[in-house]
């Protein structure tokens, strides 16, 4: 490793201003801005690598989808999956300076999508500049075949990747896969994360009447603010438990492997709590029961709640209709679709066939079996780039478009990169450290190796 | 009466001169926009028929009521309740002519208060004055003495009023008191309303967290959504029973006459149902059973509702803040601060300790005797006035503040007015009927005249 590290110090600025060009471009996927230009540029990347590239159309409504493909002196292939696509930079006052203008102070540089998930694609190909420049492969040839699937529409739930991997499952056939991301926790110790919990998102709306009545008519007229609280007061109960009949079936228990991974965890829920000024957690959890339900239990969360009147003051009004949005986080094998029909079942059966399921949207849970020998490759390494114990959550409690690869190429994946806890994707000032971006590039070029010496 | 009508019909236009005068003082107590000037204009009005009136200030935050006292022959007295203040006028652009001009298109006349409530005071003083010109009484005295309450602040919940009826409850002693107004159904026939049903509002609010977090939280960070849907869960169950233990403790039971007034109401509740587009009223009550609800069954209203992410799409959000409004009306002998207290007794009870009663704000309801003769005065009046057989009601299913008056003075109240079905109170294009005006401004005479001679 240590011309791999000469390498990357040598290269880092070449590498930062790939990183820089390839910010300038605002490839907001909610927006259509510049889409098709940035996938061009990420066909370029690929190539100057020495990959091979197309830009694929996905299935309307999604975005083109940049495949790549670098031969290696071995069949053994790694998958690395990126996307392009950043999250709108609005609101745009909040920012230090503009988004979309990459500016560095010290080792930190801000920049929308600096860190989801620009920054994390040119850290892996600097990875594979360094051991194409080091390794005694035939020509610079790496050990493994990389593969890279670069969507563009992640930021918006990856609509129609499913479909996509299935058409082009031989293409992307692999044996091994990193996420789009990763990173260190608060104390620099790498994480590494074998999964995600899927989702489903719903709008439920109660409609009681053509208009909103004053509320003397409360003895008599039906209440659609009652009909939805009443309504979504069936689908959990006060200790947590969701009641919607089969929700659990399908819940697949936590492996011996996994309740190890569990168990090694740190606690540092304390800080969030803190943070947030939550007085306990719910069910009173603390410590690894804490990290259990994170980890292994499926949520039912009311996003949003709105009815009637809701400024100041008073107003006797009785209103007609009521909307609630929720989303449920599912573990694997739970199936987004399934939990939809039970959903709509149980509200029938308690009586509210009148509630109406107006939106429906979903991503199926993943987790990567937790004895798969990949996970001890990227621990392993993990451990000796970073110099600390990796931190191994057998998933995540968010979700990220994991299950179609997984799924349908049979791959296992973990996450490797270059994030920090104050990344601040999504939000204002997103950005990287520069420490961090070579540590995180030192271990995926440690992934590759390891990968092509096993 | 013959006379009588031909006095009103005489004066009719000078009435109208006074109510335009009277409605052009923009008196809206919310605004506090010429409360005083109206305030003396009704002073002025009274001494115009010959009483003595005084203006007297109300206690903090309460307008100046004005009282007056026109001395009869008799020491039986009569209770005029009136307020001279008026909604406000907004949204303007939604009326067709300036809200406080009169304007006057055949037979309807348009204005902010027209209706409620200055032109039933307007109606009464001419009641007053074609009584005065045609009794054969001492100086043209009334067979009755007649009290006048005009108050300045009902459209914002009449406040200490109760605190001034209990300070002079001797000044305004009386044997018999009609509401601030009345009038006729949509089949024309006289509408005669004994009662009202109280109110508690309150706010309740839930927080859980000092910001919202990322929904992949729900698992453990408490949600104000639902700790807030599952607080009012408790409140009322699906068959519409309220279930705060002892909130029908204090519900006096219909007595026979009141029973008899119900079966006799017209069921009118079909055109209701289709005007709101509902499918079916709650407990799917039609007919008596409906009329019974309305009258006699204290209610819990969701007024709104809010939480969370409400706009457009999806939003992964677990919301910190949740607030919602309620109204129980309230039935005799229900007293909204004993429902405050067991309502926050009931959500300790429950384990909702944390859902905070923001505010609360109460009225009493009032009921009046059924069987008190002067029931049957005004029923009797009614019925020789208008031609037709009058509805009477033995309360009506909104809140105004007559427990005061009946509280403190022991008086029954009755209404008789001018209004009508498409009056338009609290909305643009505010409007009375000359005819309605005319044959109430009638039934307010026969009332003074049958009670003189009683």
């Amino acid at each position: 490793m240590t011309d791999v590290t000469s390498y990357i110090d040598a290269h880092l600025d070449e590498a930062l201003k790939q990183l820089r060009d390839y910010v300038a471009l605002p490839s907001v996927a909610a927006q259509d801005a510049s889409i098709a230009e940035t996938a061009a540029f990420v066909k370029a990347m690929l190539e100057s690598v020495g990959a091979t590239a197309e830009v694929l159309s996905k299935e309307a409504p999604g975005n083109p989808v940049v495949l790549g493909e670098l031969a290696g002196t071995s069949s053994k292939t790694l998958l690395l999956y990126n996307h392009y696509d950043v999250q709108p930079a609005e609101p745009f006052d909040l920012w230090t300076s503009p988004p979309f203008e990459v500016r560095r102070e010290g080792d930190v540089l801000y920049g929308r999508g600096i860190s989801d998930n620009k920054g994390h694609l040119v850290s892996r190909l600097l990875a594979i500049r360094a051991l194409q420049a080091v390794l005694p492969g035939k020509d610079g040839a790496l050990p493994v075949t990389i593969k890279f699937l670069v969507e563009g529409d992640e930021e918006v739930g990856s609509p129609k990747l499913d479909e996509f991997v299935a058409q082009h499952r031989v293409r992307l056939a692999a044996d091994v896969a990193l996420h789009e991301g990763g990173g260190v926790n608060a104390s620099g110790r790498p994480l590494v994360s074998l999964g995600v919990k899927g989702i489903l998102a719903v709008q439920l709306v109660a409609r009681t009447a053509k208009r909103d009545s004053h509320s003397s008519y409360g003895a008599t007229v039906p209440n659609a603010a009652w009909r939805l609280v009443w309504a979504l007061a069936t689908l959990k109960d006060a200790n947590e438990r969701v009641r919607i009949p089969g929700f659990y079936d399908a819940v697949r228990p936590a492996t011996e492997q996994e309740e190890a991974f569990l168990r090694e965890l740190p606690h540092e829920e304390e800080t969030t709590r803190q943070n947030l000024g939550v007085r306990d957690f719910v069910c009173g959890v603390r410590g690894e029961a804490y990290s259990r339900r994170m980890i292994f239990e499926p949520t039912c969360t009311i996003n949003g709640i709105v009815s009637g009147y809701t400024g100041e003051g008073k107003k006797t009004v009785l209103p007609a209709e009521a909307m609630a949005k929720l989303d449920f986080r599912l573990v694997p094998d739970q199936d987004p679709g399934d939990i939809a029909e039970k959903l709509r079942r149980h509200l029938d059966a308690e009586g509210f066939r009148d509630v109406e399921i107006a939106a429906s949207d979903g991503e199926f849970p993943a987790r990567s079996d937790a004895d798969h020998p990949f996970v001890e490759v990227v621990r392993s390494t993990a451990r000796e780039v970073y110099g600390k114990e990796p931190v191994i959550y057998p998933s995540g409690a968010g979700t990220q478009p994991l299950h179609p690869m997984m799924h349908h190429l049979g791959v296992p994946m973990a996450s490797a990169g270059i994030g920090h806890p104050d990344s601040r994707a999504h939000a204002p000032d997103e950005n990287i450290v520069l420490p961090n971006f070579v540590l995180g590039t030192k271990h995926v070029a440690a992934i590759i190796e390891r990968l092509g010496a096993g």
